[in-house]
């Protein structure tokens, strides 16, 4: 719950590189998210390259500051087929479940992260050479913030949860 | 790590209550998830009616076993509009992200949870009174497991991870 509590968006970074290390776990929790028929729809394109990272952001209006590196979280279409009618809704699933394993892993760490779905997805699709059945969901920035962020205010439980039907209040 | 490489879906169950204050906690971590714009479209209802849990498996071809309670997700449309036209993705991403940190906050506390996404829409509206701009998106089941499965097989980050451009491969 700590770590759940604490997590952030985080927009503004220091410039102190990540270790590769500590990407590889980020990325390896992502894999580990819960996943509908065990399809796994996801492809991860990690971007450590600063120059690439710099690009990104000018096609990227949802990219806040100048992050060190990039989870950008792609969904791969042939392998969602296998999932029916509902593949392509249970694909958005999983990889937003991998996404926010990615970012409470990273938080876990110190890393600061947030979640991006506003940017040009044709111009990431060619900077990134994604080809025509992968698409890209949402980018992940990563890096060490300059400050933790306070907390966002959020619905109290007694107006998000209801109990046994809708409009049924929920009583701590 | 821990946490996210142990969670498990769990499809049976013991027939153990779970605590009310256990299910407290479980439920205040789905709001601590990223939202989009911090619009917060969620809307969770929390069904721990024997009868009722009953009457929602006969409708969900997705729900194995017989879990001692559920949360159904579901997206508030009159809060998504203020997300424009990303409002209605970001609303998915933002449930899923709230259903994972649910799922992980069970763990943590020895309980089980499996993501259902195959339910009959309609009828699950009519027996939780939903109103027609909320949709349940995910139920979530929850109960102690019998047994904790084996992890599901994955696909190794050698290929689901690309580095600076789609496949350029990862190397550890």
């Amino acid at each position: 719950m700590e770590i759940i509590k604490g997590r952030r968006a985080v927009r503004n970074f220091l410039d102190k590189e990540i270790a590769g290390k500590d990407l590889e776990v980020i990325l390896e929790a992502g894999i580990w998210a819960p996943s509908g028929s065990n399809i796994q729809p996801w492809e991860f394109i990690l971007v450590d390259d600063p120059v690439l990272v710099k690009k990104i952001k000018l096609v990227s209006p949802g990219l806040y500051g100048l992050p060190r590196a990039l989870i950008v979280l792609c969904v791969n279409r042939k392998r969602c087929e296998k999932g029916g009618k509902l593949g392509e809704n249970m694909a958005v699933m999983d990889v937003s479940m991998a996404a926010q394993n990615m970012m409470l892993m990273a938080y876990s760490l110190g890393i600061g992260s947030c979640p991006i779905v506003s940017f040009n997805k044709l111009a990431l699709k060619q900077l990134l050479d994604i080809p025509e059945h992968v698409e890209p969901l949402l980018i992940i920035s990563l890096g060490y913030p300059t400050e933790w962020p306070q907390p966002p205010s959020r619905r109290p439980l007694e107006e998000v949860v209801h109990v046994n039907g809708y409009g049924e209040p929920f009583k701590r």
